[in-house]
C-alpha cells in the first residue's frame, strides 16, 4: 500500500516593488472618501463567497508565513489594509499580494516596525472609515516582538490574531485578558490538527485503557532544519499513552530529518523544506489488529487558512459586542458548531 | 510508505472429540461438589491477572466466532462451563478449548439447541456450585437463533453478551430490558473499533465544518465472500460528512473483495479469508495536507477479546446488584474510566 501522494500546488506570487512610495501615512488619511474605503460600510456578511468588509493587518510580510496568511485572507473574502509593519530592518516597499485561488490581489505598503507613529495613524484612519469593528491585525512576525506588537495592538484597540510563536506566552495571555481586548493566541493556527488533537484528548478521556496491551508507535517527518521533536507528536502521545498501556517515551519516536527517508515515508519533493508527516499506530498484542492515524502537511497553507478561519472568528464576537479576552483555536472550531 | 505488515500469529488449537460422553446432564448436577466446581466459592477478583470465578456458557461452538470468544475468555481469566449449546443440527460432542497464549484449557460438552432441557438443568446446577451471579453467557449462534436464545437466557435468569447480529433488534433489546435482565447486546464488539466511532462522532458533534473544503476517500477491503459494503465504513463516513462539506456517498467507497487488490493494500495472505482494513482520508483543496484513519483487522481477536471484556463488564454490574438493563460497548468502554 502506498500513500496516496500529496501535491502542493499552491503558487506563491509575491511581487515585490521595493521602495515603492505609493502609499504616504500623511496622505493617507484623506484617502477615506474614495470608493474603495467606502465600500466598508457595506453590512457586513459572513458567508464565506461573499466579500467580507473585514480588513486585515498582516504583519511580518514579506515573511512567507505572513504572506501565506495574506492569501488566505483574501481566499476567504477578507481585505487586506493597504498599509502594514514589516520588521525594523526591512526596507520599506510595497508588495502585491496575490491569492492564485482567487485570483484576488491586493497592494500592501510595508512600513518597518520602529515607525510607529505611521502605523498608528494609518489605524486610526481606516477605522474611521471602515468601521472601529471591521479592523483587526494577524501577526507573523519574530518570537522577539510578541509582546511587544501585543502591547502594540492594545494600546491601538487593534483584535488581533498572535500567529507568532514564542516570547512570553503568560505575560502574553495576561495582558490582553486584563485589557479585556479581542485576541485568538493558539500556538497551532492548523485548526484540522487542533480539532484531531482534542478529539484524541477526549478520547483518553472518557476511555482511558481502551487499548490496553496495544503497542504504540511514531513515526514523523520535517525538515532538516527542525532539530527537536514534534510538540504535536508529543501532544498526540500523551493521549496515546491513556488509552494504551505501552510504556513509550518521547525517546521512541522516529524522526525523520533526512531528505531520502521523508521521500520514502511518502512527502512529495516540493514539500522536503517545510512540511510535517506524521504517522501514529496502535497494534494489537498478537499483531492481528491495528489502528493508524497521520496527519500530513506540506507547506503552510493549512496554518494560513486556520489563520484567516480566527480572523472571521474573531470578528463574529467583535460585531457580537461585549468584553473582549483571549479565544483559542478550539473556540475557533467551537463557532462551526453555532453556525 | 508501505503499510506496517500485521501478521496474525494466534493459532487455533481446537481439539474435538466427536461424540464425547463425559458429561451427561443426569450424572453432572451430583459433580457440584468435585473440587473443581468448588473452586467457583473463592472470592471474585477483577484483576486482569487473576483467575476470575466467573464462568462463562459460549453458546455457538465449534462455530469459529463462538470459539475465538472462547478462547480470549479463557485468556482474560474466565473460566468455561463444562456445557454449553451448539446448533440444531450438530452432533453432540466434547471440545477441547485451548487458548495458545495463555496456554490454558477447558473441554466442552456441547448439546444441541434442541435439548433445552438439557442445558436448562446445567445451568442451574452451575449457578447453585457457583453462585448465581457467576455464570453467564456469550452467544455466536445464528441469525435466526437470536430472539429464541435470548428469550431462554431471560427465562433461565442467565445474563448473556449478545455478539451474533440479526435477528429481530428491536424485540430483542426492548425484551431484554423489559424483563430488567442483565445483557450487553451490540452490533460490534470489536471495542476499540466502537470507541474509534464514538470519538469520530463526538468530533463531529463538536466541531461540525471543521475539515470544510477537504474532500473525502474511503477504502475498504473485506473478504471475498462479503457482499455487501461495511457498515462500519458507513457510520465513519457519516461523521466524515459532518466535519466536511465533501458531497461523498456511500456509492463513493472504493470496496476491495479480490485477492490481489487486499494484498496490495497491505492484507496479509493468512488473512485473506477474513479480514477488514479500512482506509478513510481528508484532503485539503489544494492537496497540501492530509489526513488519514487506518482500522486494519485480520482475524477476530480482536472481536473475541471485546467480547470477554463485555462479560467481565456484566460480571462487575451483576455484583453491584440492581435491576437489570442493555449495556453497550459504549458502556464497557465507559467503564474502563471509572477502573
Amino acid at each position: 500500500m502506498t500513500a496516496t501522494p500529496i501535491i502542493n500546488t499552491r503558487l506563491t506570487f509575491l511581487l515585490l516593488t521595493l521602495g515603492s512610495t505609493i502609499f504616504h501615512v500623511q496622505g493617507f488619511a484623506p484617502q477615506v472618501s474614495t470608493p474603495r474605503l467606502r465600500k466598508c460600510f457595506k453590512s457586513i456578511s459572513m458567508s464565506p463567497t461573499d466579500d467580507l468588509d473585514i480588513h486585515v493587518m498582516v504583519n511580518g510580510m514579506p515573511g512567507p508565513m505572513a504572506t501565506a496568511a495574506a492569501e488566505a485572507c483574501l481566499r476567504k473574502g477578507l481585505k487586506l489594509t493597504p498599509v502594514a509593519m514589516t520588521g525594523p530592518d526591512v526596507e520599506p516597499m510595497t508588495i502585491m499580494v496575490y491569492d492564485p485561488v482567487s485570483e484576488k490581489s491586493s497592494e500592501v505598503k510595508l512600513i518597518p516596525s520602529t515607525q510607529r507613529d505611521e502605523v498608528s495613524a494609518s489605524i486610526q484612519a481606516l477605522k474611521e472609515a471602515c468601521g472601529e469593528k471591521n479592523v483587526l491585525a494577524i501577526d507573523y512576525t519574530h518570537p522577539s516582538a510578541v509582546n511587544s506588537n501585543a502591547d502594540f495592538y492594545v494600546e491601538q484597540k487593534l483584535p488581533f490574531v498572535m500567529g507568532t510563536t514564542g516570547g512570553d506566552r503568560e505575560k502574553l495571555v495576561d495582558g490582553v485578558n486584563a485589557a479585556k481586548h479581542f485576541a485568538v493566541i493558539a500556538p497551532n493556527m492548523a485548526k484540522q490538527i487542533v480539532a484531531m488533537q482534542a478529539a484524541l484528548e477526549d478520547l483518553a478521556k472518557k476511555y482511558p485503557g481502551a487499548f490496553s496491551s496495544y503497542t504504540m508507535a511514531c513515526k514523523e517527518s520535517h525538515q532538516k532544519t527542525k532539530a527537536d521533536t514534534s510538540g504535536t507528536a508529543k501532544a498526540v502521545i500523551d493521549s496515546l499513552k491513556e488509552l494504551s498501556d505501552d510504556d513509550f517515551t518521547y525517546d521512541d519516536i522516529q524522526m525523520i530529518r533526512d531528505d531520502q527517508e521523508a521521500l520514502d515515508f511518502g512527502v512529495p519533493e516540493d514539500a522536503l523544506k517545510g512540511h510535517a508527516f506524521h504517522r501514529y499506530t496502535l497494534t494489537s498484542a498478537d499483531g492481528s489488529t491495528q489502528f493508524a492515524l497521520e496527519h500530513n502537511v506540506a507547506g503552510r497553507t493549512i496554518y494560513a487558512e486556520g489563520t484567516a478561519d480566527a480572523v472571521k472568528f474573531l470578528a463574529e464576537r467583535l460585531q457580537e459586542g461585549g468584553e473582549g479576552k483571549v479565544y483559542t483555536m478550539i473556540n475557533v472550531l467551537e463557532s462551526g458548531a453555532l453556525e
